[in-house]
């Protein structure tokens, strides 16, 4: 090809379809953006315009006050030693992975675990043992599986894995695990625990400190209102020196973060939505009474919510035989409900799907939520005929 | 600390000091957005907004057009086979040299090479060789070191180099090396060249192909006029293969990048300044002569240039006795320039730094960059007589 205007004219500013609908997606519903957050993303949009105020080391930048944010706020708030901000949870995850393990050793994860956990993991060189849930419908994952797995890999390698990681909740079924629990056995073993908080740190309350964990990450832009690349990484005093060890060649540099992480739009708006999303996650309970309230209207229509009940997260996991009985009959069926929500404004359930998906209500408010689940009554009703 | 309303109100929106300024500064000047990317930021700013579109594989999104950005049209602007979005240059190199080298391999690289090089080449557990400069007052690196470094790794560890990296040009001087001839010295080898074109794609034409080198690296914040952090990386066919090995665990998703990169405000961005990129490459003669008449100007007050002459790069270092002279006499003297400039709406030397500074006349034009060379002459003059 040859990169002329007529190849070009498709670049350039494109709109984004989904804006000003209502976001069901749980990728999306914690990363709206603030008012505050907006504005920043306007003043610090350029390049990275941080670096303007930077001495050499980002997050010693006194103003805007990074270093604070870093050294202060972000600990607090994790509830560990030291924090950093880095360009997101998965990268977290590997800086921590790559850190204290080396090739041929191994990881202990929940079989709820992300992806990226496992790519990670992967990328670290690390052997992976992951630790099996109940199955359907609780998918219940009991702290005692992680002694077993550490047994287990005790048992295959003569030694205990380099790390443990449980994901608090899991992006599949919004469980959130017994990590105190999980850091308690893990312990036993003097096996660090990382909780990967992705759908946690910015939504609910959390304490690395409180739970036990070694090591705690967060996602800006899943969770934390912010946009994206940026996340969290909290590590106990204890693995600091691992995890945030100085380069050999250029002795002010952190290794594992190749010198500097976010450095423009992404931390900027990552601390201008900070305020608010302190606030909000003092409002956990209302959040998860919204969850709570929204399942039980679909339960009512004959849905099934997988995963643990009560529920204590806003994502969740959904069977609806209503609608995947709809599929089976109208022409293209599996894309009915799909186009029927499209039409209605509301996006975030995967385009195909019918019989299951998740979705998140974090963040729209029982007026919002409201006119989903009236959506959904509407669709069942218009096809009942069918 | 306790996260009470008073310790918060440091965060929030925060106002960009330099914003507006004439930014001088060699990180500032090919990041700053274009117009499209701006209403890009704004439009596409909400956490990882691209992921509504998403099927799973970020760069197979086919509207907005990521699949044809990635597969099209940067193979085209960078002249390689297989193109990836990243989270910046530097993670793009880690990705590479984490890809061909093993723990206890070795690297070759320029001894201009920028830290983020070093930090990456250590993250990976890579020994690393410099090949020396000629030092002042050039800094000129001769292709032929490639193959004598190359010789000592041989020499020393009984194999070649894992991978060559040259820094095109390098971020201190501005001197835009051989490439080509030292893909050909590595080649003699077998060794694959890594060519870090932070400086250089999205600023002047380049090809990978028509230097050889197996692997190229582009910042989009520092020369691509996106907000940062994204990088680009374009590989050969030979290697493609190797960087972007997909995952055992899940098949659709690519180690190195570990599943995802740039998924938000930061890859819309720089497909949106995409196309005026492409153009303003295309007028990179012109940027290099009214870099050429700056130094002249400032020749002309006495400065020295330092790096190759006639000067092929933006990115220029300059000896300035005058205004050393002037920060021994006066009061706090090391911080008078800075305070001058600042006072003058001109950003971009850092604070503190007066007998030797770099500087970047990109995409300035020469109206401003005459405001800048004026502001230096007058500042001279003021304290003509201290």
């Amino acid at each position: 090809m040859t990169l002329d205007d007529s190849s070009l004219q498709k670049y350039g500013f494109i709109k984004r379809e989904t804006l000003g609908s209502i976001n069901i997606d749980p990728l999306q519903t914690g990363g709206l953006l603030t008012e505050a957050a907006k504005q920043a993303l306007v003043e610090w949009g350029d390049g990275y315009s941080v670096c303007d105020f930077c001495g050499g080391v980002l997050d010693l930048i006194k103003k805007p006050p990074i270093h604070d944010f870093v050294h202060q706020a972000l600990p607090e708030f994790l509830g560990c030693d030291e924090a950093r901000v880095t360009n997101g949870a998965r990268e977290s995850k590997f800086a921590v992975m790559h850190s204290v393990g080396k090739p041929g050793d191994w990881i202990v994860l929940d079989g709820l675990a992300h992806y990226s956990s496992y790519v990670a993991a992967e990328r670290a060189g690390l052997n992976i043992k992951a630790v099996p849930h109940a199955g359907s419908p609780e998918y219940y994952l009991d702290p005692e599986g992680y002694g077993r797995a550490i047994e287990e890999v005790i048992k295959e390698s003569g030694k205990p894995p380099a790390l443990a990681l449980v994901t608090y909740p899991d992006g599949s079924y919004g469980n959130v695990p017994d990590a105190k629990k999980i850091a308690s056995v893990c312990h036993e073993y003097d096996v660090p625990l990382l909780l990967n908080g992705a759908y946690c740190v910015g939504r609910m309350p959390v304490s690395a400190k409180e739970i036990g964990a070694d090591f705690i990450v967060g996602s800006g832009h899943k969770s934390m209102a912010a946009s994206g690349p940026v996340g969290v990484l909290g590590v106990s005093k204890e693995y600091a020196p691992v995890v945030f060890r100085k380069s050999a060649h250029n002795k002010v540099k952190e290794v594992e973060l190749l010198g500097c992480t976010a450095r423009g739009a992404t931390v900027m708006t990552l601390m201008a939505s900070f305020p608010e999303v302190v606030k909000r996650v003092r409002n956990w309970d209302q959040e998860v009474g919204n969850a709570c309230w929204f399942s039980s209207r679909l339960e009512g229509m004959g849905f099934i919510q997988r995963g643990q009940r009560p529920h204590s997260h806003d994502l969740m996991f959904f069977e609806a035989p209503g609608f995947y009985e709809i599929s089976e009959k109208v022409k293209n069926g599996r894309y009915f409900l799909y186009k029927e929500l499209k039409s209605r404004n509301i996006h975030g359930i995967k385009s195909g799907l019918t019989k299951y998906f998740k979705l998140s209500t974090f963040g729209l408010g029982k007026e919002k939520l409201g006119i989903v689940a009236d959506a959904f009554e509407d669709i069942l009703k218009k096809y009942e005929d069918v």
